[in-house]
């Protein structure tokens, strides 16, 4: 199987450009937190050509700080095109020759759909910390509507990694019959007590910058730069392995003498600040919150006192699992839960473990046998139609 | 070998009350950052009976945010007892019915000995953020300086885990004549990136508070207790392994309805909320800012370009290196590192790695496997003498 390296101009084995569009909901949307938003707007993009039976559309969903905007440019002037440009367009394991894939930004983002940025309709300011919680279940539910207005009745696989893995999953849980594949990459069934930890350390950051103002910031004309910046960098070092780090930094110094001890100041720390600080200036604080939180909750077998087999025994999809050997932070042993729980159930899954060296951030990076494994196994979905 | 089970109270294996004590040093004491401090005061405590011929002393070096008191009490009242209580005591693997235990607080510590807390003779406030860069080096020289008020030439062992064991490897390097045993615990011969990194989070915590006031917090009455506390929770997170998170917090709620998703909280962030909290109350951010860059620096290869085993060649000391398997923040391999370069120096040196699953605190928590190799090592030192 010959597959496009990584492209790296959009004449490249890239989509080329691209425009999001915005589908509007007018009907009230309630939430699995009970409330209820008069309606919303959901931000998405499209690559590829629906076919004639409409049997051929794939979901990605985004993970924690992703959007819509997944391959492509918006522009021939941009720097950088979407987050997984590497792994959807012609030729590439998401092959956009063959399936029309739909990318969304998820309800509570901070990139066109509505979220805690957007203006609450009842006292004309925004949402911004009154934004009600959303959780994995309610985006699924989101996701299935936008579905419905692009004529989709059943998509051909939803892929995701991470939080976006965890929607795939959800999909097969709340809409059996409207997923023939489920992709779950480098996710969980729950995330642990260290998990949590981590996201909570990321939230305190935010709330205890004093540019939060309790969330609204907006109308203090202000932005919890520094708390975002925290929150970033807890989670790019939990993204990397410690090995990855190593190899990118090692221990070698930006400025300073370590004999005086002064001022000295390591590359890896130069790296971090830069990061923190780009993605503070782009993110949305209360978005942040929303999202961990959504990480957080995510447990489709509470309601089956904590039984993964029975919740997965409704599911009608194929499942494929992937994880990565140097992700520690939603290791192999957490897809293995999953993927031994489908057995049980005795549903069809295909697993494999990648040898990446980049921990968590390895789901989002080009990687021969990764793209081998997921763009064979969605050749075979393609071969098959939605009916496979 | 039998040893006792840790102790529950001042009564059963404990060394009872302890008494701190203040060494004065009045000569200027040059720093490895060639700074010079005009004096200075450490706070030491000491435990059992020194012999006739000076030979059983050993010296504990504490960790990150340890001090003087690591075992006995200071009243009867006291709710705890010293840090390292369980291991240093009467039959207890550091056993003070055969080594007389000298442990201290370090140089730009906040317990005593002199460091940001204390009064600049020359200004007449607090050092606060100009208190000079300290290094483990520095560190190493002043204690010896306290050995030779307590009339100790050799050391018959220096112990420590974390930072307290990058302590004893520099002891042997720095003064090999000085040291019989180094017993290097869950240390490393240099950070990571991944642990730089880990520690730039802290500090970073605690440079963006506010209330930090670029460090003149004293000054202008006010606690970066935000700052401290999320750089507590960091380290927390990272000291404690996933499993041992998961065995004590699981994703059991504090409160909330998951299925409305309000004001959720897991047992685990109310954990951290308060250990940060109670950190915050009693540790100075100047110090936390002090020890983690000591951390940082510390890399006694580098002025022999990197070449450990070089480094080790000069010492004369027996080894003990202790690592345990779930701590991933100073894991075994990192253990090992020292290990290897030791026998290519043809040292006499003794490893073993402890299945113990408290991650990094392992070191700090009694363990049977973990006490049989310290105290069994210990008591053959006790045996041979500080010649052994």
């Amino acid at each position: 199987m010959r597959r496009a390296s990584p492209s790296r101009s959009p004449a490249e084995g890239s989509i080329g450009l691209v425009e999001p569009r915005i589908a509007h909901f007018e009907e009230p949307f309630e939430l699995q937190c009970r409330e209820t938003l008069p309606g919303f707007d959901l931000v998405y993009e499209t690559y590829g050509e629906l076919d004639e039976i409409r049997g051929n559309a794939v979901l990605v969903c985004h993970a924690l700080s992703g959007d819509h905007h997944a391959a492509g440019y918006h522009s021939p002037e941009d720097a950088k095109p979407g987050w997984w440009d590497t792994c959807i367009g012609p030729g590439k394991p998401i092959d956009t020759t063959k399936f029309f894939v739909v990318s969304l930004n998820n309800l509570g983002g901070c990139n066109g759909s509505t979220g805690p940025r957007t203006v609450d309709p009842d006292i004309g300011e925004p949402y911004g910390e009154r934004f009600p919680t959303v959780t994995v279940k309610d985006w699924v539910k989101s996701q299935a509507m936008l579905a419905d207005v692009l004529g989709i009745s059943r998509f051909a696989a939803v892929i995701g990694g991470s939080l976006g893995g965890m929607q795939a999953l959800q999909w097969a849980i709340d809409f059996p019959d409207r997923i023939a594949h489920a992709v779950v990459i480098a996710a969980a069934a729950k995330l642990s007590a260290q998990n949590i930890a981590f996201n909570e350390i990321a939230r305190q950051a935010i709330q205890a910058d004093p540019e939060f103002h309790e969330g609204r910031y907006h109308q203090a004309n202000a932005i919890p730069r520094k708390g975002l910046m925290l929150a970033r960098m807890v989670g790019h070092v939990t993204y990397l392995s410690d090995d990855s780090m190593g190899d990118r930094f090692g221990r070698e110094l930006k400025s300073g003498d370590i004999g005086s001890a002064q001022d000295v100041q390591f590359q890896v720390e130069s790296y971090l600040h830069y990061q923190g600080t780009s993605f503070s200036e782009r993110f949305d604080a209360n978005t942040y919150l929303l999202m961990t939180r959504a990480l957080d909750y995510f447990d489709p077998a509470l309601e089956f006192e904590g039984d993964l087999v029975r919740v997965l025994a409704g599911t009608q999809a194929k499942f494929l699992v992937l994880s990565f050997l140097s992700d520690w932070r939603f290791s192999p042993a957490r897809s293995d839960e999953i993927v031994d729980a489908l057995i049980e159930a005795r549903k069809d899954v295909v697993s494999a473990k990648i040898d990446a060296p980049h921990g968590h951030d390895s789901f989002l990076l080009p990687n021969e046998r990764y793209f081998d494994v997921l763009g064979g196994y969605l050749d075979a979905v393609a071969r098959g139609g939605s009916s496979t």
